[in-house]
């Protein structure tokens, strides 16, 4: 016989089908939100029916956004002549709470992992190049994480710019190999960002 | 400038509120829910709302059910006659699934703590005295956490319960002091409850 009531056994599933939250945590939080009051339940409800309608990519860099162009592309006050490549929004976010960063990002929303059947198609390589093709783009500061999967990424852009009118950097030595970016600490990252080096090409 | 998106500051800040979900997690979180389907934030959102709304509490034991009597205090093969006082819903979760248990549970919600404010009232300690006065009760088993609070808690109902005509156990010993149950693993439980202990009471 099971005694977990059936809505809260639902409730459990769904939240241990979340990233990192195994049965027992879902079950503890599940149990809290039925202890709290039912108004909690329903603002935690409603915020995640929005999210979906609100949110969108920014036509420019693919940055989660409720406008497009994005709070960044759209800022008069950023350099649309040097573009930032990151794996995803997180990244996105580390890179902006260090304040070191005053150009304008190229989200790719995944790394290249052919096991996985993710390729240039899939991470937005092609948009990346044809931003730059355009002509006013020019320095990309590569940001992908010091992991196997983002330096191949990294690689393959690198090749893939090889030969346009834009020089190519990458973010400073000083971020510890195999670490994930967006869990380096903001001086780190920030100082990683201003001695960005150049990859000599083209 | 802030560059997350409100629609999704408004979700983190819901999941940060959660325990144990700090502000790097409920981003990670967050950022997950917005990149996979936009049902699956509806079916969450609608099992949140459904919670409260489906789950009361059981008038005999107070255990969260949909029923009333809850699916225990319901089911003719349990034993009324043997009652297990736990502090809350994740320590009846963990005896049931030992399978080592086949009374009835009271539901203490809680466990005293003056210095909160939480006293006898709180935690319906009077509701599990007159359960008892009624006669029907041959066998309290206390099962409250080892804990300072736990330990606190059974010394009182202990006291409480001297000069009933009931007799008194406790889970054996084998489970580490200081251990909270819920984490107890089912061996170890399910032999604390085979060997409980008497209290000499009455």
């Amino acid at each position: 016989m099971d005694v977990v009531p059936p809505a809260l056994a639902r409730l459990i599933e769904d939240l241990h089908r979340l990233p990192g939250i195994g049965r027992k945590t879902a079950t503890r939080l599940a149990l809290h939100i039925l202890r709290r009051p039912a108004a909690e339940a329903r603002d935690l409800a409603r915020d995640l029916v929005d999210l979906h309608g609100a949110i969108h990519l920014c036509r420019n860099c693919f940055a989660f956004s409720e406008k497009d162009p994005c709070v960044i592309c759209g800022d008069p006050g950023r350099d649309p002549a040097l573009v930032c490549v990151v794996e995803e929004p997180a990244d996105l976010m580390a890179i902006e709470k260090t304040g070191a960063f005053k150009g304008q990002y190229h989200l790719l929303h995944g790394v290249l992992s052919p096991m996985d059947g993710i390729g240039p198609e899939e991470i937005r390589i092609g948009a990346l190049l044809s931003r730059v093709k355009k002509g006013t783009v020019a320095e990309v500061l590569i940001a992908t994480s010091s992991t196997v999967p983002g330096e191949a990424t990294a690689a393959y852009l690198i090749s893939r710019l090889q030969g346009m009118q834009v020089k190519v950097t990458r973010l400073a030595c000083g971020i510890p190999m195999g670490m994930d970016i967006k869990y380096a600490d903001d001086v780190t990252l920030a100082r990683a960002i201003e001695s960005r080096m150049d990859t000599g090409k083209p």
